[in-house]
């Protein structure tokens, strides 16, 4: 079980979302800042660094908007969804257009496939949440 | 002059919105930040704490967004509104939130009334530049 | 297995250090990372707030901390050990203080006792990076 | 004045170290990290990119850690020394080996010069704030 599991089963009050869901999608924005910081390095390391730049600028944007959207998520204390639905649709939208673009290298760079993934994962994990909070 | 302003003067290619706004913004962004994570240790010293909980919340949140925020406007480097927009969407609103609770502690805790100054100034900046992008 | 480990395994490059040990600590960094945040909100949500204001404070340097380490040690690229290696004897410092204070309250609070392992695990994962760099 | 500085003023205790060195250390530390934020963008527009990827990396890697100690120098409730001198000094440590790579470029890239002056400054200020606490 992830400690973003075990955190909020913990939970001195209610939690007010959907536990499971929600620490899946803790999880998934932790994997997915991760990743993209891992993957704008390993662009950097590439030959072809200059085709790569879009690919490391969208990596560092992501992996920003999942940090803070990981700080946001985690807080259970005054939950306050005038901040955590548009933070969620930005999430959604910096996760799709950094994938978009990593699929684009993922044939010639195993890393961007990966990271790809991540940004896949984390973009439905945040959908999902939206659409719990409806 | 600010870094900030410095740091866009010396843009080796053509920054993509207007200069001046872009700076005012990022300095918004990094007061409004740092105010934030001063001001929740501010209320953390208060007597009445447990009547501080939420403006501390809001304040670590409103910090994180801020953060993220200030990283993915410094960033011009193929510039894209589809990551941008949204996110500056989902920062006026934090700032929103954050400085209508820190507004309510403002005749009791000073630090409450700098703290909210700096959420709106910041509010406003991100505000003045989701116009300039229309 | 985690991200981390994936985008070590695709890196284009050799990897500095470790690899296993590496992705190791840096799943151990996020983990640490997460947890602080969550136990500070779940302290905020206690009863005797009062007491835990000392453990919120070290939960959220500790989170900073983490993150930043997490951010230094996810990059391959140009490692530098005059940057990693200080750094990592500041998270090593930070977990050690927040996890003190974390099993103050580890019988009374659950969430503070599952903090405390992040914390335990993340110093040692630290440590035993710190020392493949002799 | 600075918001940190008002901030410094408004907080309900005392202070843990001398306000003015303290609020002038973080002012200096929240410039650091957007200019290397900045600078990072910048040598990503350069022609000779594959010449900048060193740059590139201790740039984000200073923006990290001073954003880091940033958040732990702005909490002043429950001051814990064994926290915030390792971190000032790997904060010395990352600001130098940014300084010195961005120096090597600053002839050619006034970016690099203009982030090079906000690491010496950074640099400086986390050491006076470390002779302080002696």
């Amino acid at each position: 079980m992830s400690y973003a599991k075990q955190l909020l089963d913990t939970y001195p009050r209610d939690v007010n979302l959907d536990a499971d869901l929600l620490a899946a999608t803790i999880d998934a924005l932790s994997d997915c800042a991760q990743a993209c910081i891992a993957d704008a390095d390993d662009d950097l390391s590439e030959q072809n660094i200059a085709e790569m730049v879009k690919c490391i600028r969208l990596c560092l944007d992501c992996a920003d908007v999942c940090a803070a959207t990981l700080g946001v998520t985690s807080r259970q204390t005054e939950y306050d969804a005038n901040v955590t639905r548009p933070l969620l649709e930005a999430c959604v939208a910096t996760c799709k257009s950094c994938r978009d673009e990593c699929e684009r290298h993922a044939q010639m760079h195993e890393h961007c496939r990966v990271c790809a993934e991540a940004c896949r994962r984390c973009e439905q994990a945040c959908n999902e949440l939206l659409a719990a909070m409806e």
